[in-house]
């Protein structure tokens, strides 16, 4: 490893290119004074328990003011006995296949669904059947009809604000689903990391809120409305769900997932940091889905098709039928533009004329800049075709 | 929750026991004021990448104070590229379970063996078979007797100052083994996470020092030599075995393990605060250990039989072939005194008549007393008996 190597975060952004296919934070908007003043907060008291191999659950008082936090939100009283720490949304899905599923079993997604998710549920040998959905999200009939055919271990959705299409599932469809979830015993796996995200009006009430049925894994996480760095989300489930996890192996062994960062984040919700840092990502995030869409009509109106999000971080673009969004990649680099292609979405291959653009993690300017450069892309391919 | 039940670290004794079968670090011992310095001088530095998605092998710059620091106690260069970075061990030894095994899969451990690993291995389906150890370790003819027999995924083993047992594979025996895994194609996993904490002379070299064989991971840790609370480890390991785990789902969705708190012991490495308190703790433990040892022959001479161990936490007490300690343990309540029976350890529901003690979680006046109430145990169940 020589100095020049040295890779710090995850991204590795070749030098001038604009990546719309970036799914994260924007690092400028990382709340680095917040969690200097979180930390120095919660280790002025003298308190050394969170040195130490924590509750399996999560810590109590943690829990405690994370349910305040979602109970403001969620318009519903979260009960911090419903509430299970983990080390962020991805470490809870992959404990949650480990612990409810075996290699072969079949599972049910949305068709598109978060790329990445799909690499965790092939890491645990599952048979991954997508479902459509239109613009009420999941479409619930072919859920039924699925079920006829399947028996699966569990319905993996993101009800609000979806990645990658940012459509969020009506508040009829929630209720057809939990319905279904309970007349089938289907478990439903509900990655809600961006409800907390709204830019217009609120959605309609998590999934979480539905847990009562006993049907329902609900999964958040710090990483949007935070930091990413900090390794930190929760579960919302009832008892008999919950505490399959907390008589793992994993957590018997190890204790609390995230007993440290855990209580630094305590601090930040009990000092109102949290909830002052969550209304100014909304503010920026608001503008720039905003100007992203203003930007992407202006340069491709004529070209590409998309609904504008009412939160979360992406825009789904759908381009001509004909166009492979893949095969337009190394174009693109040569513009110094990037953007995930839609096939990575897709359980079947499918999807191939859409792409997922991404408005947190980029300012306006740069923004600009790249829809600029994706137009050159587009029109230069269009003249060749 | 009510106040009263609010629970925050893993432990749950009972009001006036002295639990020996607890093996952790001594609150007492935990570094509150060391991680308010690392914490200060980290946050301190005005960079927010500890705060984004981390490097998917962990992040660079603490890679390169962690292989310096290895160097040091593992006399040979540790090469940064070769760690990876975990959620503590028993995260890591879940991903391992994930990507290198399937259920039904077989796997070797020592007997005994470490009890919550052996949830683990169950959680992931996998098919334990315990392989006989002696004084010097494992031993190696019946690994090679069981390669006969089976196609194990991997070997679990604890190699230095062993969980529960103590023992320290020879030298020799390190050397029989590295040999057999490479003609084999055994892949091994090693749990070190005891290696650095040896008071009297030092083990031999660990089996991480083999990597280049391509047939073993190496598991470290913090939470023996700094906080547990923090759930920081590595995997050293040659590149193909640790590409396997960068490209997993799970790494490429949630990015690198610990990015947070690895940048605050980085400052922990980099200050020299680290090495500081690992001398405390091994002089701390090894006065401990001699204690207890004294003590247990003291009060128990001519009824239990052990190794004086050379490191790590525990003692491992054969008690008279005719005791089964697990129906000891109402008695042991009554006397506010508790221990883990041995056949938690048994992949095969043996070991009845030994017991784990720990001397790292309390200092020696608990100790003494923990030892006298055993000793009652005892006597009372001789005379019953």
């Amino acid at each position: 490893m020589t100095l020049q190597t040295i890779q710090t975060t995850q991204l590795d952004i070749p030098p001038g290119m604009i990546h719309l296919g970036i799914g994260q934070p924007d690092p400028s908007l990382l709340p680095l004074a917040l969690m200097k003043n979180a930390a120095a907060h919660r280790l002025g008291h003298d308190d050394g328990s969170l040195l130490a191999y924590g509750a399996e659950s999560g810590d109590g008082y943690f829990r405690l003011a994370l349910s305040r936090f979602l109970t403001e939100h969620y318009h519903k009283p979260v009960d911090p006995d419903d509430l299970f720490v983990t080390a962020g949304a991805s470490q809870g899905l992959d404990l949650i296949c480990t612990l409810f599923t075996k290699p072969g079993d079949t599972i049910f997604v949305e068709e598109p669904s978060y790329f990445l998710a799909l690499d965790i549920f092939r890491d645990h040998g599952l048979n991954i059947v997508g479902l459509p959905m239109d613009e009420n999200g999941l479409m619930v009939e072919a859920l039924e009809e699925g079920l006829t055919q399947h028996h699966p271990a569990f319905l993996y959705c993101i009800p609000t604000f979806h990645n990658p299409s940012s459509i969020t599932l009506s508040a009829v469809r929630r209720e057809q689903l939990v319905q279904l979830s309970q007349a089938h015993n289907l478990l439903i796996v509900a990655d809600e990391v961006y409800h907390l995200l709204p830019y217009d009006s609120p959605p309609p009430q998590p999934l979480a809120n539905y847990i009562d049925t006993g049907t329902i894994l609900s999964m958040g996480s710090f990483s949007k409305i935070l930091a990413p760095g900090l390794r930190l989300g929760w579960i919302q489930a009832n008892q008999a769900l919950l505490q399959r996890l907390v008589r793992s192996g994993l957590l018997q062994s190890g204790g609390g997932l995230s007993p440290f960062t855990s209580k630094l984040v305590q601090s930040a919700l009990e000092l109102g940091l949290q909830r002052d840092h969550l209304v100014k990502l909304k503010t920026v995030y608001g503008q720039r889905k905003d100007f992203l869409s203003a930007a992407l009509r202006r340069h491709l109106g004529s070209f590409v098709a998309f609904s504008e999000p009412r939160g979360g971080f992406f825009i789904w673009l759908r381009l001509p039928e004909q166009i492979d969004a893949e095969a337009l990649q190394p174009e693109a680099r040569q513009h110094n533009v990037g953007f995930q292609p839609g096939i990575r979405f897709s359980s079947h291959q499918r999807l191939k004329n859409y792409i997922r653009v991404c408005f947190s993690f980029y300012d306006t300017p740069e923004l600009e800049t790249a829809v600029g450069r994706l137009a050159d892309v587009l029109k230069n391919h269009r003249q060749s075709g």
